[in-house]
């Protein structure tokens, strides 16, 4: 088996599945895809637009905030999206901190904003992250060189909402309105720190699924995929085993004559694989994406799956017959992640496409968003380490920069973040599911009497931001009745206040 | 009298003599010393440097913290000065994050950390602001053009020093030691915003004379000449008259014809005047400066100057014989200011030496530090409003950019600041003095249990921060005392955390 040694998964919510390449042992890892960042572009074939709610609006945003060179305040114009059909005058504003991706996206799969709207009259702001979506500082030359894409980073985006907000409400005449963040995942991670670092703008945030302590050495660097595995493992050890078994049978594959023949054979594949490792990235990624949404109702966030996913992929790995090799399980598993809609009759296995686009984490993670991440033997994926030196001469070789793996902890707390929060923090719920693996780099308990922490055992990746349905269990309607209860405290509080002022 | 409509004064500490000037009533002002950026340097004409009790360090600094391009990554040295004569290991850390000049200059006049260093067993530490004094990131270009100076602003700063004391802290294996940041003036507000948005890096400020509300609307325009004007008139009615009289003097001299000859030989000038604005600033520069430094001990911060100069400069007003008129009554007050040692036999109106290396607040003043000022019709100065079109419009010619007047209060909070500091902030105590006229920009009234304004009525500019000296009145010891007990109040509490950690 090829060990993976200095495997490092550039994964949030989903990147190409290209970004996993694992080679043969003597080779180099390779950490990213070998697309180039116009490839990728072209690759980023957008899904039909979802009818949503919302108008859209461009906001003339400045470039870079924190440098004043004559193009720092060249004009790039933000995309982002307005519900303003419950709002009344003076009631709050819900903004949603948009992160990687399309923001038509995020407002699609944050149903839970607009089921709320109508109790706090609140008026519905979407705002896209910029280098994303629409809302490309330099058109289409913003992911030309690390000239453009030098301006792609949390801060700028955390600023960017500051100054969007406070020009809003200006316009609106409704400066006394009190505005509540939300975010999912990296957008989690945006409300919790702009609520910490713009508390004169956010009175409160409500941070879902922010694995704001994946940093640095804050939390053991096996735990995502220690956490993968355990939710394979509680379905069925037989799974985990099946799993954690595959891997060997495709590197053995690798070392035989004919063996892409068959293995694209075997994976049904639209065209003739290059490589075992594209098949590894493939199964690799079902495997991860599918614990991330393990809702429990059927949905379609990164694809269309059924309700508890986990558990069907298991069912289907029990099930085969006997005679069934763990790799051919393992693939018929992975199907299900790949085709639950029956939609695909071959699988383009080396050219996945990009359709919320979101390829600009592969940059951010080679910035700032340093998350280093191994294998541990105890997972059901090959070991591995993780090589910083590697990394970021990898880096270097696809964007000319070097990471800044301590950057991030400098500017919002590293270890010691619990404390800062404790002292220094209010009016934030960090809400999580223990079936994502993400939420190991959660805040997972109270930190102090308005820094909350929500925890739904029976949870996925912000499942508390879907739309409700009627298919919803008991844990999750209390889990946003919770969330609820807390908004509407800290308004009572911030109405209170204006009172008195 | 040329009324300066649209006057601004682009003081802080001290600019150029230069950067007042006062055009004739037809002209349109000017915001700027004419002198170019080269010539700036080579004004700079640095005094001998004092032999302070500190070792000189340089810090491989970050470029740019907030964006990614290739060239963010640059390094450059930043100067900072250490002093661990009194330290213990795990005892505290005091940093002065310094502001807009050479840190020898602030760590001479900042004796009051050296006083305390030996009861805290504390280690110092003054790091120089970035494009101050030696910490100049493109060397003799630093000041070249925007392009260079556009890393110059106080967010970038503010990460300078985040990134600096952690990395200080790691070499030493001093990770557990608490950090205190002081800061005096726009120091005191880097050292109020440090604590605000690094509090995992500082347990606590003592912001000294910090105007944080000097910005955008917050307070009324016309404060800090109102108050200079104040000040004067405390002491003199008839002092606050002659003043106030003496610009239309020298403004009749204006339209008189061999006037400049007359008013060069009046002042006692090295070189016959170009102007009349050049008297007028070099008297207006003498009385705001001189309120601002208005000390109950001999001093020498600026310029030598005796015990409470506002009140010698008055002395000198109201004793000359009957006969003198105003402007010779003010031209001899000046000169207390200019020339309390006796030591010049004539003076450089037109050429005053930036002593202390400061003439990069221009740029700041241009750029984010946009503080609105006007002079009401109740002060001593002639009236004049703030039009900020031709306040940025001056900007774009001189630097090619234009200010972010809002920019202040977006990052850090505007007119909601005091609500901010309260919910959110703590351990920060602004001081002031009432007889600096920064004071009416600055927290005067304690804002929760640990945002304590401490105010000394006879106090000015961060007059805390000086040496003890054996004369210092009692209400001067006393706000030291204040000081040092709240400090101490921070640490026994960060050490009683550690200790239940």
């Amino acid at each position: 088996m090829a060990s993976c040694l200095s495997f490092f998964f550039f994964l949030f919510f989903i990147a190409f599945s290209a970004t996993l390449t694992i080679l043969p042992a003597n080779s180099l890892p390779t950490f990213f895809p070998r697309a180039t960042y116009s490839q990728s572009l072209i690759k980023h074939a957008k899904t039909p637009k979802p009818k949503l709610p919302f108008k859209t609006h461009y906001f003339p945003q400045t470039l870079d905030h924190f440098t004043f060179q004559p193009k720092s305040s060249k004009i790039f114009y933000q995309k982002y999206l307005i519900n303003s059909h419950y709002w009344h005058k003076g009631a709050p504003i819900f903004v949603y901190t948009g992160n990687e991706g399309d923001i038509e996206w995020f407002a699609a799969n944050t149903g839970f904003m607009l089921d709320i709207a109508p109790k706090f009259k609140a008026l519905l702001v979407f705002i896209e992250h910029r280098f994303y979506g629409e809302s490309m500082p330099f058109g289409k030359d913003s992911y030309k060189s690390a000239k453009t894409l030098g301006y792609l980073n949390s801060q700028q985006a955390l600023a960017d909402f500051a100054v969007l907000i406070r020009s809003l409400k200006q316009n609106l005449s409704s400066e006394a309105s009190p505005v509540v963040v939300f975010g999912g995942s990296y957008g989690g991670m945006l409300a919790a720190w702009f609520r910490l670092k713009y508390p004169h703008i956010a009175i409160g945030a409500l941070a879902s699924s922010a694995p704001i302590l994946q940093f640095d050495k804050i939390i053991p660097w096996s735990s995502f995929y220690d956490a993968v595995s355990q939710d394979f493992k509680d379905v069925s050890l037989n799974c985990f085993e099946v799993i954690k078994g595959s891997w060997d049978e495709l590197d053995a594959m690798s070392t035989q004559k004919e063996a892409l023949a068959e293995l694209s054979k075997a994976f049904r594949t639209c065209k003739s694989l290059h490589s075992t490792a594209s098949a590894q990235n493939w199964l690799w990624t079902a495997f991860v994406y599918t614990a991330m949404v393990n809702y429990p109702t059927e949905a379609n966030f990164l694809k269309p799956l059924p309700a508890y996913p986990v558990e069907q992929m298991c069912r289907i790995i029990d099930k085969l017959p006997a005679g069934a090799t763990k790799l051919s399980r393992a693939f018929a598993a992975a199907s299900l992640y790949y085709n639950y809609s029956r939609a695909e009759s071959c699988f383009e296995i080396e050219h996945e496409v990009d359709a919320h686009g979101l390829h600009g984490w592969e940059w951010q993670s080679c910035t700032e968003m340093v998350m280093p991440m191994t294998c541990s033997k105890e997972s059901m994926f090959p070991p591995s380490g993780f090589d910083y030196e590697e990394f970021s001469e990898q880096c270097q070789i696809k964007y000319g920069v070097l990471p800044r793996p301590h950057w991030i902890t400098t500017e919002f707390g590293g270890q010691s973040i619990h404390k800062v929060l404790k002292r220094f923090g209010s009016n934030i719920i960090f809400s999580n599911g223990m079936q994502d693996p993400w939420s190991r780099g959660g805040v997972l308990k109270n930190i102090s009497a308005s820094i909350i922490a929500i925890v739904a055992e029976k949870g996925a990746h912000h499942v508390d931001f879907r739309s409700a349905t009627k298919e919803d269990p008991k844990w999750l309607t209390e889990m946003r009745r919770q969330e609820v209860e807390i908004i509407q405290k800290w308004l009572n509080e911030y109405y209170e206040d204006l009172r008195h002022a």
